[in-house]
């Protein structure tokens, strides 16, 4: 059990490693000795977890997938929102999820498929939409599917836009905007009227989970 | 004149060497002795035109921008609809538009300042909605400063996950929709049912100004 304990310890510490390396210097142009000098962890140790670059790779961005769920929410448009505010502002300010951004939008990573983390946000998006479908939320003609890359897309291209001109200071404003530009078109009127699209809103949700507190007020019901 | 002619000749030649080398290579990792091979010229004439690798990259960035001027539209919002179909269609097919593409997108280009094209993009979208505004085309509560950076960023990503996903191929189709889902957030009714978002209108720009037709049939007037 100790011994499990320290395996998790070691893989954890090698994807902060290769986090900040692959945020630093692009996969292309990271090296597996550098990833190791960071880690401070043995040779035996890495490849014990990760065999090639690429699986370190796809470890990051498997990673900034993982680690919150967002509580069920009754609307499913503002459980959807929810997704997409605490996404910018986990990216604001975590490390890994930097990386695995990163690591997505990294056009030059050859050999590297990249496609996964756009595909399984995707999925997450397009379940909510069709739980919202099921619920009466969507306006008739949205198709589930179609909506969700976009709403995986423009994020993508909202914040990468942010941290070119601003190092991610106006991303939650951003992201804010690219909903309220978004949702008229996917929404019925009531729903809209009653969804938070506000920039707080990411860090609002970001304590909840952290304090496993409840719903924050001002969402809808 | 013809000396003239030369240099611009030269200078066209070098801008599409590096084009290809920042497309397959990154900032990053791209250097000017393998440009200078590319573009089959002497480092005295490298140098006359550009002082340095950034100036190279800034000239790409610069020239992507340049060279298609979409023709008046009466409607504004067709107009900007048409930049982006237009950009999306030569994207597929101009390897200097998907060089100018990658390096605005690429967050591994350190000392590279990549905001240009986004504030360029930004401007033009902008001016634009503006006009667009004072013919009435707009919804009252739209502003042009954050709608016009919502566009460019939004297609920014769209044209990110296209490429992450299918190569490009879809992108005429996730081009359209992203329009379809952004202009009812922003167009009066009346402007919106007049529009030509669909997949085929930024082929048909491109044809209008490479044959210098008129205004495509199914064009609003």
């Amino acid at each position: 059990m100790v011994k499990q304990d320290r395996a998790i310890r070691t893989r954890r510490n090698i994807l902060e490693a290769a986090a900040k390396v692959f945020e630093e210097r692009g996969y292309q142009a990271a090296t597996i000795a550098e990833i190791l000098g960071t880690a401070g962890v043995t040779k035996g140790a890495l490849y014990f977890h990760f065999s090639s670059k690429e699986q370190l790779a796809l470890g990051v961005l498997h990673e900034q997938d993982q680690r919150f769920v967002i509580p069920e929410r009754s609307c499913k448009l503002q459980e959807l929102a929810d997704e997409v505010l605490l996404h910018a502002y986990r990216l604001q300010s975590d490390p890994m999820v930097r990386a695995g951004v990163r690591l997505s939008m990294d056009q030059h990573a050859e050999g590297l498929d990249r496609s996964g983390p756009f595909m399984r946000w995707s999925g997450v998006c397009r379940e909510l939409l069709e739980r919202g479908q099921a619920q009466g939320e969507l306006l008739p003609h949205v198709v589930p599917l179609v909506t969700a890359d976009i709403v995986v897309g423009t994020f993508a291209g909202i914040q990468s836009m942010s941290q070119a001109v601003s190092d991610y200071q106006d991303l939650l404003h951003r992201s804010s905007e690219l909903l309220r530009h978004l949702f008229p078109s996917i929404a019925v009127p009531s729903v809209l009227a009653s969804l938070d699209l506000s920039e707080q809103r990411g860090e609002e949700v970001y304590l909840e989970i952290q304090h496993g507190l409840r719903e924050p007020v001002a969402a809808a019901s």
